[in-house]
């Protein structure tokens, strides 16, 4: 790997830059700072494949038509503590975000909430929506559908999206408990990410179109399949995810569209309903220190729990700046110099 | 494995067996007859672990004091889609079982609904309430707190339950998906049943007191972890239902129990707040179908998707028979005759 492979960026300049992106190519002044401080946070906490890296995949997408710079986030249908919203084929992450907006209010009025999303595309790292929830004094559920690029259990095709899920909730320590997973052993994104560095993966990642591992990303993405975790219950929660996100929603599997389309679904459970925010945060907290309590394994110097790490990261990156990779920042600089904007992030 | 391990016993006598030990025990005549349907729905789907080999288990800690067998479970709070049940400490299904009765009258009127069950103990499979969820037009999650058996992601010791979810969901095809997964690469029942019958495990159940993966079911039991699927993943969905069927129900965590207590969360979404049911059926037909147009691998007669082979095994168990292995024919023989009840099961 290049001396150069990483270099720190800063947070501030890096959100800027992608604001004035997207304003360049049509994004409302709201929207446009939206996707600046969304795709940021997904650096921000570590999670460089759900960032800035896609600013410019998504830039190409709204000049080729593929994605709706004027889209504005419709609710199609509101009946009581649910509601499905159309994306409107803009960029995903917008939508997302209102739909666990009106998911927390209505929370707030019924206890909890599920809200569907249908005609929106990628949406960046799940985690995002899933800490407004927890922001708001809410346990948050969170689900994408992903490429598919999953075999059922026993077959050796495509058939279920690498689909991500996350919960959240908070403490009372600042940070919250935020669990953001692929049913896969690895997001696709990773795999993109070592094709793009030109590297190998290891060899429990993928598999060929015979179901045999390989640690060839090429191989993988041209006609292979992602490995899920825990065989049949990773391949469970893809098609859980399907179910709640593209069956629900109505986003596929119409008479229509087979397998193509796709949608999310954001759910919340207001904890104020059930105690106080105060005491749960202190049952959080209680549990936290239960987890810490147990004995380290040699060489791992703190027990973490899920989020504690991304908010850790955040801390620092704030302050030092943010590593990115060396193919992130050469795209960003490409599609700045394209935009006519200064590329100016490097500390 | 002596050639008797296993015999075939009758579905419908099983249930009756279960019920007159209950009714034996004290426990009214609906609830009796509840735990009889309960336990073998798990045996006909296959899911032995959580079948009748549990009811002298559960009968034990009736005549001991564990359990109270004049139990009502009662709600505690009830608020918009939400309520918090208590179990009342007696046969941990009961409750969950309720629990889900009022998520779905719930879902019905607000769209979707929360319910959690504190004071309650050990309530089998999961997949028995997430069913009743999809039998009633619903998509259903639920989960419990399990013995504290999997170790924090870089820690050695127990901290994390061995917490099942399950998810399901209706098709128009007889059977439902339905998910019903251990955060373990196997469920501590499996572990236990091979405790049971003298056997060695697969080194990747689980791991020694010093992390170190062991066969030796005496050793996992006794001071080791069971191992997480995933990794840190497995972890994190495990502390998702801790947070959801312990911190958020009340149940464990409080100032004065810590890591004691336990309960469950049951969810549920009403289809037709989304789409008419029947659409959502034929769409998820449609996923069915794709799921299956997948080649399958050497050696897989049929791709099967969650939930499929134990609808497959209840119609095949009902008409020839349940296979029980001899520790669960002989614990029930045991039971039955403390009890004065006839053991005439066998086929």
């Amino acid at each position: 790997m290049p001396e150069d492979m990483y270099r720190r960026v800063d947070a501030v300049k890096l959100e800027q830059l992608i604001k004035n992106a997207y304003l360049k190519l049509g994004l409302a002044e709201d929207k446009a700072t939206f996707m600046g401080e969304c795709l940021v946070n997904a650096d921000l906490c570590g999670v460089h494949s759900h960032g800035s890296r896609w600013a410019s995949t998504y830039a190409r997408s709204v000049r080729s038509g593929g994605i709706n710079p004027k889209a504005e986030p419709t609710v199609l249908q509101d009946r009581g503590a649910t509601a499905i919203v159309s994306g409107d084929r803009g960029v995903g992450h917008i939508a997302v975000a209102f739909a666990m907006e009106l998911a927390i209010k209505k929370a707030k009025e019924h206890g909890n909430a599920t809200v569907s999303v249908r005609h929106n595309g990628h949406c960046g790292a799940m985690r995002y929506y899933t800490q407004m929830a927890a922001d708001a004094g809410c346990i948050g559920f969170a689900a994408t559908t992903g490429g598919t690029m999953i075999a059922p259990w026993g077959g050796l095709d495509r058939r279920v999206g690498l689909n991500p899920i996350s919960w959240a909730a908070p403490t009372g320590r600042g940070f919250s408990y935020n669990l953001d997973m692929a049913p896969s052993v690895v997001a696709g994104s990773k795999v993109q990410m070592a094709q793009a560095r030109g590297e190998k993966m290891p060899m429990d990642w993928a598999l060929d179109s015979e179901g045999v591992p390989t640690d060839d990303p090429e191989l993988a993405f041209k006609e292979g399949t992602l490995s899920p975790i825990g065989g049949p219950k990773g391949v469970g929660i893809g098609i859980a995810a399907d179910i709640l996100c593209a069956v629900l929603s109505g986003g596929r599997y119409s008479d229509e569209q087979q397998e193509r389309g796709g949608g999310q679904v954001v759910q919340t459970i207001d904890i104020e309903h059930f105690q106080p925010l105060d005491e749960f945060k202190a049952r959080m907290d209680r549990m936290v220190d239960y987890l810490r309590s147990s004995r380290a394994k040699p060489g791992v110097s703190a027990i973490a729990i899920p989020g504690e790490l991304e908010y850790q990261r955040t801390q620092d990156y704030r302050t030092n700046g943010i590593p990115l990779d060396q193919p992130t920042r050469d795209a960003l600089k490409k599609e700045a110099e394209e935009a006519g904007i200064p590329y100016d992030i490097e500390i």
